[in-house]
């Protein structure tokens, strides 16, 4: 069955476009899950009082006598009713004549939206009045009996319509926003991306799923607390199943995965959420390359048949390369722009604020090249730019167009000799109409800047309508070689992890622990997808005293809370790594969803409520007791109360 | 790979013996899964630096250069060890010679329980010295080079042995306790069973797995209370995503499944879990059988092939029938011992206390027989019988040994005549050596005892060398047409739901909720194993007006609560209805395991806590602050401080 290709047509003009990726086929993603398992097709209306799915009929089923179940989609005069289920529509006809005026009734009484079940015969539509576009568009429904299951009130708003409502709207009236389209297509692709992965890992590399089932009311830690009939003493929701993952393995249970449930508690950060959905793998007996490849085959496999294969292996950068040619560590690598080290061509410029960065250690000159800037960007453009790099990095900007010196072009660029402007034309490459992005100062920050210029400019070539990154491109790229240790941000003397403790170092940089910790490398890897940092995880520590002595000597931790983890380090543990996939944030990336909310079923909002069921909420205080604690209300409690 | 055929041999002398199953056959679970799915085995060693599992090896294998990695299990003077891995044992030749000196140093001093990895060749073991018992029993590795890859401390106790070690010091170190096969071959199961049932619902029936995905953070309840950043403010966590998953067929989503991580507040009730797994299963359009089919197929599908075949449709009784039958809603159908009525024998008996019964209105005489009683039961057996009848139900037992008078039978027995002796011996189809244990009173109250002494006797009978229950014996039984509602403990003109006020009446029992409520059956349903409840269920309420009048007018329900869940029934709710199978106990049973803890990596102890990593665990009360919550100590805070 292929219905969505269709309802996809049909929507096409109500629902919004798919941002960054092609049209759904639902077929498809059918298809390659049964492919994929050698299975034949689902029995949809097994143990169901119906005997088949709106979507399903087709001319093959002419003359079966049918008894179908659905929403009333939409009614033409009082002729036709077409009836939706989760698998597509059908047309199905009203009877005119007065022997059947209860089944007239019901079907044009009952409004849109209502549940009715029908029972009639598969008839071919008269000719001419076949409908190609969709797949049960040759035949209707010629109704012998008809029962009104549910009747629907009058809806807020219209179920067709994906745009129209505020997410507001959408999230109160949740179960309504789930009837679109969108969302069921969102919600089969997750389930069936899931169950591929499930496949692909337990039924061809053993870690078993489910092993692990890790629990979630963990040893009291900073978020998300959960109070205890014990005084003072509270549990904690997990932000991963990290220690006990990696205490399964000490446990000689060799491989591991689950689709884990974590908690952060990040208050209202744009599209997070409060809980969310990870891809959780811990392997004994694994080096770095072995858990990659893992993912690579894991992604191939589950990925949806209606996009384009990915292809593995996925490229690697390291950490240090990523944030000097894309100044970060989740470089977006569907475009180049890449950033260019140019001090070389200014060793002896007159350009003040060229010579004072050169003069400085670690001073730099870099560069991006904007593809035909001189053409797409605006004089304002160029100003904010500048205006941007001052305010959030003081840093100066100096545009430089390559091909003429334009009248607005910035004075400075006059100071640019010819044979400079020549080097930089070979140097970056640039074409008749590019434009040059140009920075001095310190490394780091140079990069850091450019790669965030980097960015806002892309994004605002294609609001510009240059075509700069393929809709359909899927671009996967590890990060590998990050730093084990950064300066405390409070403190920079003091270190703390990159990541986090058990993070294994770098084989060849274990020295460095005792002479220079803060080079030392880490065996910890990113995987990130079009930008997006979409799973990370390390190679861990399995040698006790090494565990001690990070933690105790280099970041200052009271070892207490985590004895039992070092002790059973002690009990022979078993090398070993793993890493987490967001799974919100890929399902999201590959249906082209605006936001993660998309992808889940009941999502919190913003601010982490559920505006449908309204929660939080307040709570007598005499439900408090068990759990002896009381709300220390602030100051102003009478205003929060109130709002 | 059968490894674990003969690892029950190695055990079966040390670990517990398996209560009421037989010997687990690791390789049919593989085998099952893997035909199931009509997939290869799995890869035990993909992306591993090691080239073979430890149980994997055979004949087939020799002359293979293999790397293994493992724990040492034993060694056997300073000429042999045994490395262990999750998939069995193989024997590794120590080498003698003087050129392996840095080998034999390494294996010869690393302590038990260390982790090595070992490359060598596989050769036949010499001719005499195979062992028929291990799967790898005909070859062993001649040892080239040999990694200590992590040492182990003294531990705190064997490995190998599963009885000796008391529950605390198991669940303190279960990292360790983790390496015991019993609990390698419980947490396997579960994991092959799980994902059977995955593929049996996803890719057979289509209730996709994770739509659900239903949200852990809930409106404040009374349980598990979690505060928000918001003053008085609380998320709470589910006990069953009962409401979310109706949500889920009001959004149109068809069917759905998911494994359900739910929490209960219970304290220490014993064998019950703060945090525990439900197989969750909600479907549109389907009735009662419909169901209760799924299940039977999916307890057939998933269930292990070393156990004895599940046999489907499984035998249904009314609540009524089980309450009058075995005296309570959940019988162990693994055996008979019924619950008669005798009423009619004794309508004019001389004996005091059958005459008071049967005079009152619903005043019945009921009786179990004991099978050969008269030789297994001794007299203080049945004194503490009646002891225990009087104590918790205010009851008089009569045992009436019907093949002779005892000299102390119950003096009241000789009242009664001959021909009520042989009335009672047709009816309850006595044999010679049976003792009948009989009560008077009112019918629930009667059963009820009877029900518990059917229970009591059984297990004494069994201490006694009867075989009563077949341990390989699965019993399924459906129980059905429970009540509606049930009078409110505190106050028994009130009402309450029998299970849960979404639960459908009867279809035939609707008109008695306006008339006679009480009286009113449910579409619940339950499903029981060997007397034990491991699923519940319902066709559920989709009609908002009955919905309403159900909380409101007869439950007396805030509906406030609620409202979003009625405004959603008001918006074209389909027909639906679900259940729930508790997936510890299930697995429990199935394991034969005598606690729940023995099914899950990381449970937690009676009293709630982990004893691992010691939670629940004090906070600083500054870590409330953001919670907006303070502790309230109990007056005596400093005594519970303190403990």
């Amino acid at each position: 069955m292929s219905f969505p290709s269709w309802l996809s047509h049909l929507y096409r003009g109500l629902s919004r476009p798919i941002r960054r990726t092609t049209q759904p086929i639902w077929g498809s993603l059918h298809r390659s899950l049964v492919q994929s398992s050698q299975r034949r097709n689902p029995e949809f209306s097994s143990f169901a009082v119906r005997t088949n799915t709106c979507g399903e009929l087709r001319s093959s089923h002419l003359g079966q006598e049918v008894t179908l179940c659905g929403w009333i989609q939409y009614r033409r005069q009082n002729t036709f009713l077409v009836l939706r289920d989760f698998h597509g529509l059908v047309q199905v006809v009203i009877p005119q004549d007065e022997s059947a005026a209860s089944v007239r009734k019901i079907l044009c009484e009952a409004p849109v939206e209502s549940v009715v079940q029908v029972s009639g015969t598969v008839i071919s539509r008269p000719a001419g009045q076949e409908n190609p576009k969709m797949p049960t568009g040759e035949i209707e429904i010629k109704v012998k009996t008809a029962e009104l299951l549910n009747a629907c009130k009058k809806l807020p708003f219209e179920i067709k319509d994906f745009m129209k409502k505020t997410e507001a709207l959408r999230l109160q009236y949740r179960y309504l926003d789930l009837r679109s389209f969108q969302m069921q297509y969102n919600l089969r692709l997750r389930s069936q991306m899931v169950m591929k992965m499930r496949e692909y890992l337990c039924n061809l590399h053993d870690p078993p799923d489910q092993h692990g089932e890790t629990p979630s009311l963990l040893k009291g830690a900073k978020e998300f607390l959960v109070p205890s009939r014990e005084p003072g003493k509270f549990y904690s929701l997990p932000q991963s199943p990290q220690q006990f993952k990696q205490l399964l393995m000490v446990g000689g249970l060799d491989r591991y995965f689950q689709v884990a449930r974590c908690y952060r508690d990040e208050g209202s950060r744009p599209d997070r959420q409060p809980e969310f959905t990870q891809i959780d793998i811990e392997m004994s007996f694994v080096d770095q390359t072995g858990i990659q490849s893992l993912i690579e085959g894991l992604l191939q496999y589950s990925w949806p048949n209606d996009k384009d294969p990915v292809v593995v292996p996925f490229p690697t950068v390291t950490f240090t390369e990523a944030l000097a040619t894309y100044g970060t560590d989740k470089p977006d690598t569907r475009f180049g722009m890449k950033i260019i080290d140019i001090s070389d061509v200014f060793r002896n410029t007159e350009i003040g604020f060229l010579q004072d960065a050169l003069s400085k250690p670690h001073g730099t000159v870099k560069a991006i090249c904007i593809p035909e800037g001189a053409k797409y960007l605006k004089r304002k453009d160029i100003e904010s730019i500048r205006k941007f790099a001052a305010d959030h990095f003081n840093q100066e900007i100096l545009p430089v167009f390559l091909n003429a010196n334009r009248n607005w072009n910035s004075p400075v660029a006059s100071f640019i000799m010819e044979s400079q402007r020549l080097e930089l034309i070979r140097l970056m490459d640039t074409q008749e109409e590019d434009v040059v992005l140009l920075t001095a100062g310190e490394h780091n920050k140079a990069c850091s800047l450019l790669g965030k210029l980097r960015l806002e400019c892309a994004d605002l070539l294609e609001t510009r309508g240059m075509v700069l990154r393929d809709p359909t491109l899927f671009s996967f790229l590890w990060v590998v070689d990050f730093p084990l240790f950064l300066p405390k941000e409070e403190n920079p003397r003091e270190l703390e992890s990159a990541h986090h403790p058990f993070t294994a170092p770098h084989p060849s940089d274990i020295h460095l622990l005792y002479t220079e910790p803060k080079k030392a490398r880490s065996q910890h890897y990113d995987l990130v997808l079009n930008g997006n940092e979409i799973g990370g995880g390390s190679i861990r520590i399995h040698n006790a005293e090494l565990q001690r002595y990070i933690l105790a000597t280099l970041l200052k931790e009271d070892v207490k809370m985590l004895s039992h983890l070092l002790q059973a380090l002690d009990y022979g543990a078993p090398p070993h790594g793993g890493i987490a996939l967001g799974l919100d944030r890929l399902i999201c990336l590959v249906t082209g969803s605006p936001s993660i909310r998309d992808v889940i079923a009941f999502p919190k909002s913003f601010r982490g409520h559920d505006l449908m069921s309204n929660a939080p909420d307040s709570i007598p205080s005499e439900e408090l007791k068990p759990y002896h604690i009381r709300v220390s209300w602030p100051t102003d409690s009478k205003a929060e109360r109130a709002h």
